[in-house]
């Protein structure tokens, strides 16, 4: 049976892996939440199915339950009050650690055959998971389906193929014969075992519960691994479901359900105590700098994969297309309400302002038409709604009421009324300006839709600057806006340096923000806002270990 | 030139690549110390060059000298006084950080290229560079040069062509071109680019100053990385020449030398102080836990490869070669006097005694019989001096000499004069007996020729006390004898669990202490004994990260 899935998906895992050495443009699951490819039906059941879960238990027929936990807050205001089990963590440890050789010893290609198709089940599930997401992390809807659902198996299925490709290069035995001059030669018969390196624990964030929960999944999964899977305490419904239809399919094809369980814990001691077990050998951490350095500080035992906080940043020296340029960085600013990772937080400008192509632009004016651009952009209210979404997190809530303290305001924050969600807490973008030398302002992260204009003495002080926010504080994105090929390359060469993401020029429908799977990595693992990166041989290759046996023939 | 290094090598970097997906025999660098394969005049070349070193000063040319360093002892009392240039730690990590740009911006071929020519180079020096190794570690000669040169190299290739598939597996530029149904597409154009990590620090043990060495040498170059070798105070010739030929060989190509560099320390407390310096990205390591702990707890600003110390046994439940077993077993723990990283130390025996082809033979004929024929096999004074070579530290030999009150003797050790060395400190095996309830006395690391037979109470507990060893004190080597297909599958499956290498009847040629590169994995980097291997995806993913970057077109 395994080996039966392995053939049906085996065609789309070797566009998986040419994709991956290509890396241009290919995405296996369609972003477009059409009837036409996800059939007639698919919305309709989506919501429906979602809607049974509220206000219900939500069985998973884990071990060790001793509870149920509910709490989720909806940022759109929705009722959700699901009531999820609540394990002891060493029962599904055990169970984990129990279920864990027979998936081991299915190998590599059956392993891989059965996560292919749990990866097209899910895609199945696109519009249960992303009302799930949508309603849970404040993103709009498109936004909820899109990274929420085919981004998310995109990224997935990237994490696999990586894994595919790192243990398919490991043949299982081979004859290794050495010659010995007129003697005959020395033969033996040896036996490369790929073994897991035991459990792996994947915490999810409140953002982006499915695709940055994804790639650790499938990649820990993959190499023969048991997973526990602890979502974010206000991001458990997208978790939950995933682990829903990863078991069932696990079930169908006679494995134990138990290699994937859903840790849902009211108390951060016991996060913290599950992220410490002996058994757990690796840690794929989404969230903040205090946690994922306590983990990284504490988890010796385990692999830790983390992504942390970040000052993204832009350079504008001078462009060709000024209206354009602040179009696309307006809708950067907004999309989400700047609740993405690789948002930009700091826009560079020099203090002499900028050459463009509506004639020379001082800084405050640069500033002021970012702000005009974004105000014109939050303008239309239902465009807004659906773009900026709600704001997640009572922190982020708090961060953007008080941002008007941190520097002198372009463009205050307003509250908007969402057309279908009246108790959607719904925040624009606030703009702020101040100098460099006010690093106390905007040198650490204010996650959420918080922005800083800041005045460079040149473009070669903007660019350092850029680089020592990097190396100092981590960038998951940056940005250059430029016509001078020196300029451009200076940039690139500080991205070298700071080992971070740059997008040169952009002015029309692709943003900095944006990452898109077998073809962006996303992160570099490089500089302090993330350890490891969607997705490489890094991601992967460590997850796995190959135990030998040899023997004469 | 760059270029045409990488075409000359070409051919060769496809024969190892080819080879790493094979895993059957390969070997480019002969094991032969042959004039036919070296050249007529390279033994008396390479004696003379080692000669050369004796006494004076060893110049390398290196930034930052602020005096010289003798002091290696001879195990085999060889005076060799050569004097190291000692150069500022910081001086070097500066020199390390200036070469890298032009290093890294080389890309994955042109470091290839020049690092393959390295190795090359290397290899011409092999009698040269087994002198070193020999007169440094009390290597016997054979192994001096087979381990010390070609089989060094063969590691260093294996590192470096593992290196180049992860690399070449990343396009240099794409197009990226994403379809917008009936509007035009988006078209991006994207470039990925390697870089190093920063610099990579490599620490030499006293045993194997060159095998256990140039994969990580190889591995931190070839992925855009300085290196700095930090190498044994005992054994500093071997890497000294290393570090100057590919400095050497560097220079000829217009690279900076400094990309790689000696660093001679007479403190423990600078080796610390460099390895935690904020730009070293990475620590290579062979050596004490002791040490390796205190990096891997202290470190964090760096990966750290370190392979420490573990408890290698062998399970004997039956065998129908008894003689030939108890052979293979005596020359692996006559080789090199144990003093392996891979020799058994631990062999473990049913208290009932074995089954075999000469009859029933109890716990003590085991134990008698394998003391025997260690006895027989260095009785012949000339090859057991030739095997044994001599005892690298004064720990070492401590340890032999207080190893008869660890447990109760079988064979005690002897002191044997060198034919050749009258000051050689040589020692033939140690062979002791105990229960397996006796664990002081063997459930540590005896580094050295100190074997224990170890009762335990049958063949289950038996398989089960390896398992126990290995998965808690770690191991790099397993053995097990049996007939009974049922106890052998228990010892593989044991070592699933314990992720450790397992040779299976070993009774001719091969012993469980040696490991082929481009076959064998060295280490899988799941047991405690080493947290990495030689060499896999994984020992080389890390050391580079890509920055991309990408523009509409």
């Amino acid at each position: 049976m395994t080996t039966a899935l392995f053939e049906k998906h085996k065609a789309k895992l070797a566009q998986a892996t040419d994709a991956l050495a290509a890396r241009s443009y290919w995405s296996p699951f369609s972003e477009m939440p059409s009837p036409k490819v996800y059939g007639e039906t698919a919305a309709d059941e989506g919501k429906r199915a979602f809607e049974s879960y509220l206000g219900k238990r939500f069985d998973l027929g884990q071990p060790g339950q001793v509870g149920t936990h509910a709490g989720e807050q909806s940022p759109y205001g929705v009722a959700l009050d699901v009531h999820y089990p609540v394990c002891e963590p060493q029962a599904l440890v055990d169970a984990a650690l129990k279920a864990m050789p027979t998936w081991e010893q299915l190998g590599a290609q059956g392993r891989t055959g059965i996560l292919m198709e749990a990866l097209e089940r899910l895609n199945q599930r696109s519009f249960e998971i992303a009302h799930a997401v949508m309603t849970t992390t404040g993103q709009g809807w498109m936004m909820a389906f899109q990274a929420g659902g085919p981004h998310a198996q995109d990224r997935g299925l990237e994490a696999l193929a990586c894994a595919w490709r790192e243990q398919s290069a490991i043949p299982g035995e081979v004859i290794w014969e050495k010659p010995q001059g007129k003697n005959p030669p020395l033969r033996m018969q040896k036996h490369f075992e790929i073994v897991g390196r035991g459990v792996g624990l994947v915490i999810g964030c409140g953002t982006f519960p499915t695709w940055n929960t994804y790639p650790g999944v499938f990649a820990a999964l993959a190499t023969g691994n048991p997973v526990i899977v602890k979502p974010h305490g206000n991001a458990i419904l997208p978790a939950a479901i995933t682990v829903k239809v990863i078991r069932e399919v696990m079930q169908e094809n006679g494995i134990d359900p138990n290699i994937i369980t859903l840790a849902v814990t009211t108390e951060n001691s016991a996060t913290q105590a599950l992220a410490m077990h002996p058994a757990v050998k690796s840690v794929d951490f989404t969230g903040s700098n205090q946690f994922g350095n306590w983990l990284l500080d504490n988890c010796k035992q385990a692999q830790v994969y983390a992504e942390l906080a970040g000052v993204n940043n832009v350079v504008i020296e001078s462009t060709d297309a000024y209206r354009a340029m602040l179009k696309n960085l307006a809708f950067s600013l907004s999309l989400y309400s700047g609740q993405m990772c690789t948002t930009t937080q700091v826009i560079i400008v020099p203090a002499d302002g900028i050459a463009t192509d509506e004639g020379h632009k001082s800084f405050d004016e640069v500033a002021a038409d970012l702000g005009a651009a974004i105000a014109a952009f939050v303008a239309d209210n239902k465009v807004a709604c659906a773009v900026l979404g709600a704001i997640q997190s009572d922190d982020t809530l708090r961060r953007v009421e008080e941002a008007h303290t941190y520097a002198e305001v372009v463009l205050p924050t307003q509250a908007l009324a969402h057309p279908e969600f009246p108790a959607a807490r719904v925040r624009t973008p606030v703009l702020l300006k101040c100098d460099a030398s006010d690093e106390k302002a905007y040198m650490q992260e204010r996650f959420g839709p918080i922005s800083f204009v800041v005045r460079a003495a040149d473009a070669q002080a903007a660019v350092a600057l850029s680089e020592r926010i990097v190396r100092e504080h981590g960038a998951l994105t940056t940005g250059i806006y430029s016509m001078k090929p020196e300029v451009v390359e200076a940039m690139v060469e500080a991205t070298w340096r700071g080992k971070v993401s740059l997008s040169i020029n952009l002015t029309g429908n692709i943003f900095v923000n944006q990452s898109a799977a077998f073809s962006d990595f996303h992160g570099t693992g490089g500089n302090p806002s993330a350890n490891a990166s969607y997705a490489d041989s890094a991601f992967v290759a460590n997850r796995f270990r190959v135990a030998q046996r040899r023997f004469h023939v």
